[in-house]
């Protein structure tokens, strides 16, 4: 080879992973089990390229002011700059507002797919991630929000969480907006620094997050950060929203009492109240989805209901620890996306699956309905000179229905039976000088084997006895090894 | 929205495309029967991300000498150069070398998703398309070869091909290779002029090809090719070689006349010979699989027997005009591809899927096995006070497994109706006042619909007869509605 003098390393760039099998079929579980339940609600696949013109992407990345910031961009030969998409909803709205004349409206899609993000690389946070979403453009509906909110539930229990092991959160912008409005809290730079400031509730506490509301807070290094500037009595309206607690009709009840008053709180609570009958007319009840004011939820663009949703089962991780997972997924209403094209406002809401962390949980939680993994029937090379009559008995299993290769290797038996052993092969097919004379094969168990390996503490012995082996007659193998393997 | 000033344009960027519904379930479903072949057969899925070094990518890319022409690169934050992927082969030799000490030998892996190629799109030439490969790395023997022959054979009928819909040809790099070091030719520049020459058999005839392997040849333009500059013994020795024929044992005879005697040939026909075991081992006859020394395949990198599918039936476009549909998959032998990064000859043999282009020939083929897409049973919206009744209803079908929607835009009913038809839908449920006071359904059959309307001149009559609308009672919905759909 003529680079033989340059070897690059041999490495996967940062923040990129090779996911094995057992990890994607976990991931392909929660794929599956997710688009079947879209496709219950009448939602239809869309799959958008990998690249958007960086125009359209727009500057909505999460934390972001600067376009183009956190993205992988690249200018293409006509100049014009492409990035990678960050997520599904910036192209959906690209497309939506490119198509729009020619859609059924409302347009239901639902995508999944890798995005990309241009962030700094660290230990489980990665550049490349797959998400799952549904979508409705073209519906102004609350009850599309509620559609959004009931799939997400059925989606999670579809993909092998049980009711209680999640609950979605609910909470409206417009309720904070109102509120905000009767304060006389206007600017949007303002009304950003209070949902900064309402984020860190758990963090804080109501006292961190009343400083944070105000003038400001010191924090324990004596780093000051700046406070959204709000009046007592416009920080104390705030704290009571917050705390108006989480549930279905008394929180609604307790939040009217907050918000009611302002033109977009009622507007907002309007929302919630449509919501919460459509959820209960599809049997959603609140040990599912709860309404939540404490809820912020990060993307700038979001309009109205927004969705959060939290794991609450706490696993174990292999030292004992608890891991709490957090948000497996969320979503809400962004009726402005579109727009940025057409001029016209467009209504739309979605909901999205963290399938990564979710796939994570459901194996903590052992959860995941992905199939374990078996590796092949392994058939051993034991006589170069009689290969095509191993291929032969593998292509015998494989009409069977069952996985099995042929060994193609260099190595001796023992080398053979250890890799049928990583494989994890549920057996292995002998055909040495006397069973082709025979007519018959020889069947290791594996499982069996390594069964007793671990029990029994005198190897000598039971390799002596070779436990779980049989030899059958050549036109009984399909049948033995479906014995072993269970099927 | 602070930036409604400036309205991007709305479209996908230059050669990527947005894929709906039904084109995505044709994909899917090559994929998953695809991916079943390669499990069974032993292989296990591995995903890699989208981007690799440059340097890991080599410069391999289809006709291109220079690193990084022809992908999509960018510079990392750490000035190191990424890009993305232009195919699965490249990245599978990088995880190999990365991981060679842990991976159980020979290592079988299958992979889809992908690829990118900066090239300049055109009409039905897209930047961004499907693979998906399988690939053993760590076995030098023929029959690794013959197993993907066969796993193409059988990935192909298991997409929906019938036998005899498409031929895999089979070559080996050797044959040739021996055959110019007979004739005295070694200059690599040589070699890849003959390939070239040979390449364009189909296209230029023997005649043509002859002038390309001598001194050259002036097309009708008046342009001038340069020749491989061979000697005429040479040029008659490989023509002779090329029009050996396509077939099995009598091929193997004829090519053994033409190149045996030298060393590398000799290997390259032994090769061949144990392929041919091997696939009749595993009933992969003449009608499915031939060797054919005109084949060439592209990539530089094989080097030894390559495949190269072609689909052999023919299809008519919408004008009646004959549609060859060519190559729809292929691979070979690399053994050096993983050498790059360890400096270590490591034996590879692989096989991708033209998923993009199989999908359409199966398509035009009326072979696909992908569903018909059926849109949801939509819930007309008929008085907005009963939403609940309706997600009750949609929410009956969906528990009964039958995709269900309410209709939620604004629209009245003929717009509804128009809407439900435009998405396919098998069925409308409408509840009005009638209904609700009776406690039944009135369901319209919108398959009966569609086909009457299309028989019937007289549109008043039908009308006025509704046919295939029947109202039931609402306990009898969930009957009504599967014996409509046939489920």
């Amino acid at each position: 080879m003529s680079d033989a003098e340059f070897r690059p390393e041999a490495r996967a760039p940062r923040g990129f992973t090779d996911k094995r099998a057992a990890d994607l079929r976990a991931e392909r579980a929660i794929l599956e089990a997710v688009s079947r339940v879209y496709e219950r609600y009448g939602f239809e696949q869309l799959d958008t390229g990998a690249f958007e013109y960086a125009d359209a992407l727009g500057k909505f990345l999460p934390d972001s002011d600067r376009p183009n910031e956190g993205v992988f961009a690249l200018q293409d030969d006509d100049e014009q700059w492409m990035a990678l998409r960050y997520d599904l909803t910036a192209p959906l709205a690209r497309f939506a507002a490119e198509t729009w004349e020619t859609l059924p409206k409302p347009f239901r899609r639902y995508a999944f797919g890798p995005v990309w993000r241009n962030e700094k690389p660290g230990p489980g946070r990665y550049r490349q991630f797959i998400q799952c979403d549904a979508d409705t453009v073209g519906s102004a509906r609350p009850e599309a929000d509620a559609e959004m909110i009931a799939m997400g539930a059925e989606g999670f229990e579809a993909a092998g969480l049980q009711r209680g092991d999640y609950l979605l959160k609910i909470n409206n912008r417009k309720l904070l907006n109102g509120l905000l409005a009767t304060a006389g809290v206007g600017s949007a730079g303002q009304k950003l620094g209070v949902l900064r400031a309402v984020d860190k509730l758990d963090r804080l506490g109501p006292d961190g997050v009343r400083l944070l509301l105000g003038e400001g807070r010191k924090d324990e290094s004596g780093d000051f950060t700046k406070g959204a500037g709000l009046g007592p009595k416009a920080v104390e309206a705030v704290l009571a929203f917050v705390q108006a607690g989480a549930g279905r009709g008394q929180t609604l009840d307790r939040l009217s009492n907050v918000v009611g008053g302002s033109p977009e709180g009622e507007e907002g609570l309007e929302e919630l109240a449509r919501i919460d009958a459509a959820l209960n007319a599809m049997g959603v009840g609140a040990e599912r989805a709860v309404f939540d004011p404490s809820v912020v939820r990060g993307l700038e663009y979001y309009t109205g209901p927004v969705f959060e949703a939290e794991l609450q089962l706490t696993t174990t991780d292999e030292k004992g620890e608890p891991v709490r997972f957090g948000s497996v997924g969320g979503g809400g209403r962004y009726d402005d996306l579109v727009a940025r094209f057409t001029g016209q406002t467009t209504p739309a809401t979605g909901f999205s699956f963290g399938v990564s962390r979710l796939a994570a949980a459901l194996r903590a939680a052992d959860r995941s309905l992905a199939e374990a993994g078996r590796g092949p029937v392994v058939v051993i090379a034991f006589d170069q000179s009689q290969m095509a009559d191993y291929f032969a008995v593998a292509g015998e299993l494989r009409a069977a229905g069952v996985p099995a290769e042929v060994y193609l290797g260099t190595s001796g038996m023992k080398a053979q039976m250890k890799y049928a052993d990583r494989r994890l092969s549920p057996a292995a097919v002998i055909i040495g000088g006397d069973e082709l004379a025979a007519g018959t094969v020889t069947i290791k168990d594996l499982d069996l084997g390594r069964e007793l390996a671990s029990q029994v503490a005198d190897n000598a012995a039971w390799r002596a006895e070779r436990p779980g082996q049989q030899t059958v007659p050549r036109t009984e193998m399909v049948a033995a090894i479906r014995r072993i393997i269970g099927s």
